[in-house]
């Protein structure tokens, strides 16, 4: 299927946006909605960027009920823009760019819908006074759309979850001084497969461990355990895993990191069955319970693709669906006095089960 | 002077905000302010890096008119933020968060500061709902009171400067097969000297030097004009040079950057005088006119330190000031039909006078 072609059917599923969480059907009370790709010195808006085509900065998407997208963009970036964008391109002059927008939505839409999550509290105020539009909180509508993948997404995050792998398996902490020396050469190891890390990996050793978001330290590596949480991107999309390293004994850290292994075997077996992200959590906390492990001190994995962190949220109330095509990171993990262990790979579903990718 | 005094005179700087732009004094009628640096995946938000002097995840910071600052975070995140921070630390549950933070702005705290700038829409509405206190925008008072570096800030703006020029200065574009080749090889010696990139680099070779923010492609470099523009941030802060490499006779290419060097110099000797954005916009318009080139399709620099593009605004109508301890980028460019130049250091305003860092 052609870009063009895959574009249509993502602004399509918006408009009719089925599944939108929470705000249900937003999207489709939306005349049209915009999207910001302004900042050239930070990531991509990940909806500008899957509902777009492209990751040209500087720009604005513009989406319409019932007709093509438009990308405006400024004269400065214009010329890259054409060569970049699936859909057609305008140029504006700053100071009358919503003047534009305002025309090219045309004269009957009166509800514009932005993205309230992604949007700054500055150009929502600015926006909502120059366009003279309803403005509608969209989040939640894209983000529900962006849960289930389409094929091009899938082949990506297969290759970011490949390469990711592979980095992994090639990586032996204990080769390395300290935590902040594996950061690095997991981030040189990213750049040399020629993609970008998806996030600033974790590194701890022994009982850095226990802290699920622990920063790499000048910390010297010796024997014992290294957790690792690393991923990176592939084309825009997302992996993120995590794995435990040992050297000597460390028996209780090894025991600890098979049971994650065994828990995360049992969660990704039934997973397939689960209709919501609530149904996830409760199903991990079974398991936990179970397998007698204490208690959960983060979700048990959340949805992944543009963004690593992405709908379906998994959380004990959350009305995410989890359905054909979502993808998720799944990801045990268990925090001890002295340190602690977690797994975490990513799964597709597909005909009702869960395959690790 | 140790990190708290220096915390303390940035938050008694910011709530008298002599120098705030257009929304002057903003930060003086705040009775306390929040700064968010929730996402672990992105960049640690500027201000909140500033005023608390940590870049901790999952956290909100809050500082007072009349008394020290407190950085709230998770549970997940405690023991790291009490490790890192130098203010005191406090846990919330996450539903009970704003009830905490009015507990702990006091009785008679009626106006909050938020960084419309920084803060999405749905934060702002959801926080105005739960704080129940009167939201300032203090995006313009913040980035003011950051306009003046302090000591420690012009240490590390140096460093950033030096690896930036030293890896640009070993750098042979012409050795590589492609401008992505390039961008890569700028990433690894970014990493290998301990640093990050400010900003994914700028690699063009030949005709693609025409687009200011032309992004690497896999084009294959030959003889011609290779403008690189690049920049590394060392512990939060950012250097942004822009140099050309030729090979072969590439005349005009030549000729056209001794221009811009020439420019250059001639801006950053009167510099000193400027005493707002508008004047520097002026000075450099006269200038380029004063050569013939082509007039500028981007401003002619920018503030830089923690964030790459950051107050003062170099635009035509900007009253942002300059004064001691400011930091500039000065870029100046042409872009002319088959190629494009540029060259671009920072500049330090010290008693009067623009010093190239």
């Amino acid at each position: 299927m052609g870009i063009k072609n895959i574009l249509r059917e993502r602004a399509g599923k918006f408009f009719s946006s089925a599944n939108a969480r929470g705000a249900k059907g937003k999207g489709a009370k939306a005349d049209f909605a915009l999207f910001y790709n302004t900042d050239s010195t930070s990531d991509t808006d990940a909806n500008f960027r899957y509902f777009s085509g492209t990751a040209v900065d500087g720009s604005v998407l513009l989406i319409r009920k019932n007709t093509t997208g438009v990308l405006i963009t400024s004269g400065m970036n214009y010329e890259k823009a054409n060569a970049l964008s699936p859909y057609p391109v305008v140029k504006f002059a700053r100071a009358k760019a919503y003047e534009e927008i305002r025309k090219l939505a045309g004269a009957g839409a009166k509800r514009c819908g932005i993205d309230f999550a992604a949007v700054s509290a500055y150009r929502y105020f600015s926006a909502s006074k120059k366009l003279k539009a309803r403005m509608l909180d969209i989040s939640d509508a894209a983000s529900a759309v962006r849960g289930a993948k389409d094929e091009e997404e899938i082949v990506k995050i297969k290759k970011a979850v490949k390469i990711g792998k592979e980095i992994l398996e090639e990586m032996d902490p204990f080769a390395h001084k300290s935590e902040l020396e594996v950061s690095k050469a997991l981030k040189i190891a990213t750049l040399e497969k020629g993609c970008d890390i998806s996030f600033p990996p974790i590194v701890a050793f022994g009982e850095n461990s226990r802290l699920p978001h622990h920063e790499p330290s000048a910390k010297k590596i010796a024997s014992g355990i290294v957790l690792i949480d690393f991923g990176v991107k592939f084309e825009g999309y997302c992996s993120d895993l995590s794995r435990c390293y040992f050297k000597g004994e460390a028996k209780k850290e090894r025991e600890a990191y098979a049971k994650m292994q065994e828990i995360y075997n049992e969660i990704t077996g039934v997973l397939g069955k689960c209709k919501n992200g609530s149904q996830v959590a409760r199903l991990a906390d079974e398991a936990f319970k179970r397998h007698k492990q204490p208690q959960l001190i983060h979700c048990i994995g959340h949805g992944i693709g543009l963004e690593v962190h992405e709908y379906p949220h998994l959380g004990q109330k959350s009305t995410d669906v989890i359905g054909e095509n979502t993808v998720m990171a799944i990801e045990p993990g268990a925090y001890f006095e002295k340190f602690g262990v977690r797994f975490e790979n990513e799964v597709l579903i597909r005909g009702g089960r869960a395959r690790t990718l």
